[in-house]
């Protein structure tokens, strides 16, 4: 690579949402920014999580300077613990609340003691090779949460993700305009933003909102209430706890990961109570209803969420009953509808009244930490980098955003905005830009404890299985005469109820038996159990398409004896 | 049944969103409301279609009067010519519309010949056995739907499902609001209406809104114009053949159903185009982008159908370029919402416009066919039954459908608003209802060409698999010695990558070579191949966990030799 010359490169999260990571590179230094995890979408069959890429890195792991972290969402760090180990463990920079959120992974994965977290704090610049990076307060739906402001030989990158603007955030600590300002000033090269909210008109309310629907929910609820939310929205639990306070109730905290993000947040001050209003839940029993709250995990409908346990009648403590009032307090994610639904039918059935997002009570029981329209709109108009490039969004929003900033009256041009995808290398000088190749980028599928093992053929086996399940045939063969020793045994899960197909299977076995003996008919040939293999597949699966106009992954196993 | 009683019973529908059939019983005469399908859910993974449960018809086919049907929409109608086979062929009662969308679906099923069509039109009131049925027009998303005023010795029923109130319709045919009133004033027992769209205030707009904004895009689109709506919405293709003809344009149709339903509302006078309006797609050729209109499937981002092939470059006469204009005339069913965006982001990468109805052109492309709350608010209203029964919606649609009709002012009481569930039979007099049992209900699967033998234990397995695919583990036995003749050979799809897994294949297998030696080193025993199954299977499923925290579904097969 020249010298003055700035790489940038999305190792994730361009063109999707979930698992951000990028490589800032020059003169053989790397810096990463974020390293997020994605959650697996619905044709990904049994994958748990989904990872960046990092096959760019692993060759040159002494160049890699630092992570510096935004803040401490699972897509921004979630990938940490699975790739540090792979990159030699360099050194990584956070604010106080993403460092502990980020400390209870690395324990679980008993690795907390190999890695060198750096704190790093709002205002307070440091260098890391040739870049300096100065961190700036932003708001988003965690506290603390910062953008990057990085100076490096070549020009300013502001790295500008996760972001709303918020005057009055619960945590009191708004988006620095002052400082966005003092950067605008310094013509920066390149800004790099989140744009997966710019389908959004005007301005995205302020967190604050949710707490007045809160409290006009706490002061008239008949019995408990019971809010559903993100574990990591902390100034949302917080909401809850001061409107419980302000109206005489205790709240339980429910759900592992809740649990985990509120004792956190509680010791490092980013959550406040009162001595005694956070309960455990067998002290509710001297308690009314009407003296109880519970925040748990669920506003996604995840299958072993505490929310979700409850609406199936299966969560000890909490057993949904009628005066129960249940608040979602977030939107479905793409693709989680579904479940979300299921969950909200579920709890009807059980009495609770429950209050969403879309519901006709018309409260804000939940708002985006997303930056619309004319917050994007406006950083721009501020900033005015001579480079931007959406992310953090489907391809369409880095569309909309395109035509978003193309329309600020001539402020940028086609060739100003550019749309990234994983992979692509970005080279960037002074007044330039250009796009000079692509490095590895594919999907790296966390499933169970295994990374990377699983993947795309496995996980297409998947989907074949899922679709029409699995015929498998079975027969052992003399290995010197070739002919037919026993079976054909035939064996199926997911195609057909098998109790009730007898006739099915009995003609799928005389099917082969054919096939098997016509071959052998012909005169002794040496055994090749690789072409009766072939053979099998093939007249089976042509048998079962005819039968029942379905095609079952066929696979014939033949033992030689 | 106790005479002078009136049975109601849901087959499917209540408590969910399809596959709508509806039982009324009396005096030993049954007639049955609708016979629709229902699209499987996320994890009924492999599943074509979902049928409502006839079991409780089948033991009384002789006393099916008739099939009467509202309109022409899936959910209504698609059961059809799987399920009246069953039923002995009662006559099928439909208007003209209704009547010929049935008639293809029929033809398919090469069971038009045995089937008695029985035309029917607003206005013109039929008798079967004791019921005396007045079908009357009402406003939806296909033209030619009617609700049904049904007359019984017990009191008058009204059936009102998939309607919205609509005074400037497309085809003419606004919600008759005059018969509703002369309905109301005749004190009627019982109202059955869907519910879906409860949550949403006000009313839904008129379909003509969407025509304006057809013309405003028709008005200015530099390029072709590709419009994907739902094939059975014939009022939302009339209104893009009318923006078409205003603005110079002809119009290519794709994709099976919409060719399917535009031929037979053409046909039979449902849809009205010009001479030469309506082009093949070779004819194409001689003409200019700005010339082209399509109008094609696709609006939920179904894999096979119009607009996903153009999406992934796959549809051969209409290729996706940089000027095209795609309008997705629909809001995704639950349940859609990844495949409809990953189609959406397709066209956009591929240089295409894209306008839906969340984007920022605020463009309304589409409008329901449901009543929002007011309009449901206004029937109640007009026509005060006794008894209010809501479905055609998830659990929490009804919930909030009562609480909207126990808002309206003392009209309703808790006991006059039923919510219903598949199968609960209700009991209706003259001035009581009550719920008196359940017959048998549950989900009828249709894949491939087969009805029912896909039970819930052949998805059940789906899901396995799906989740961490399958191991199979074969051994040859000598059926007289019980020892290891051939194998353990083992077979894995969907769990780990063969070829990379070596190691822990390999000591899969000793795993269970010990096993079987250990059980075998104790002196002789019978053969019991059940019994080396369950070994096998057990073994395996605990080493596989411990090595990999995941569970495949462990399949042994003992061959005895």
């Amino acid at each position: 690579m020249a010298k003055n010359r700035l790489r940038a490169i999305p190792l994730g999260g361009a063109g999707e949402v979930g698992r951000n990571m990028w490589v800032l590179e020059q003169n053989d230094e790397i810096l990463v920014l974020d390293c997020g995890v994605m959650f697996p979408e619905a044709d990904m069959l049994g994958v748990d999580l989904v990872l960046p890429d990092i096959t760019y890195l692993r060759d040159q792991k002494d160049k890699i300077k630092a992570i510096v972290l935004t803040h401490g969402h699972e897509d921004h760090i979630g990938a940490i613990p699975y790739l540090v180990p792979e990159l030699d463990f360099p050194p990584i920079y956070g604010t106080t609340l993403t460092l502990g959120m980020l400390t209870g992974k690395l324990k679980e994965h008993r690795l907390l003691d190999r890695v060198r977290l750096m704190k790093m704090q709002a205002g307070e610049p440091f260098t890391i090779g040739s870049f300096t990076i100065e961190p700036f307060s932003v708001a988003h739906s965690i506290p603390d949460t910062v953008g990057l402001a990085i100076d490096t030989p070549v020009g300013l990158v502001i790295y500008l993700t996760d972001w709303k603007f918020d005057h009055t955030p619960v945590d009191g600590r708004p988006t620095d305009l002052v400082k966005l300002s003092e950067l605008g000033r310094r013509s920066p090269l390149l800004l790099i933003t989140d744009c997966v909210r710019v389908e959004s008109k005007g301005y995205t309310p302020s967190e604050q909102v949710v707490g007045e629907a809160f409290d006009s929910i706490f002061a008239t609820a008949p019995g408990r209430i019971i809010v559903a939310t993100f574990a990591s929205n902390v100034s949302r639990v917080q909401q809850v706890i001061d409107s419980a306070e302000a109206y005489g109730r205790k709240v339980i905290v429910a759900g592992r990961s809740m649990e985990n993000t509120t004792r956190i947040a509680l010791e490092l001050g980013y959550l406040r109570a009162q001595q005694g209003t956070l309960i455990r839940p067998q002290e509710a029993a001297g308690l009314t209803d009407d003296q109880v709250a519970v925040i748990c995990t669920g506003s996604q409908g995840e299958p072993m969420s505490a929310l979700a346990r409850m609406a199936n009648r299966d969560y000890p403590h909490v057993k949904i009953k009628e005066g129960d009032t249940v608040v979602v307090s977030a939107t479905p994610i793409p693709g989680n509808e579904v479940s979300v639904n299921r969950v909200i039918n579920n709890l009807f059935r059980l009495g609770a009244e429950v209050i969403y997002s879309d519901n006709p009570s018309g409260l804000a029981v939940h708002v985006s930490g997303h930056a619309a329209q004319e917050e994007l709109k406006m950083v721009l108009a501020i900033l005015r980098p001579e480079f931007v490039v959406p992310f953090h969004g489907d391809y369409r929003h880095m569309m909309l955003y395109r035509k978003l900033a193309l329309g600020m009256g001539g402020l940028f041009s086609n060739s100003n905005v550019i749309i990234p995808e994983n992979g692509v290398v970005m080279e960037f000088s002074r007044n330039y830009a250009r796009t000079t190749g692509k490095v590895p980028v594919g999907y790296v599928y966390v499933d169970g404890t295994t990374v990377g093992d699983v993947g795309q053929v496995v996980v297409r086996d998947r989907q074949l299985l899922a679709r029409d399940g699995i015929l498998m045939v079975v027969v052992s063969i003399d290995r010197t005469t070739g002919e037919l020793v026993a079976g054909p045994d035939v064996v199926s899960r997911g195609f057909v109820y098998m109790r009730q197909s007898d006739d099915l299977i009995e003609s799928t076995k005389n099917i082969v038996r054919d096939a098997l003996s016509r071959r052998n008919g012909g005169g002794k040939t040496e055994i090749d159990s690789a072409f009766v293999n072939r053979k099998i597949k093939d007249v089976v699966s042509d048998y079962l398409y005819g039968q029942t106009r379905r095609r079952p992954m066929v696979l014939p196993v033949v033992m030689e004896v």
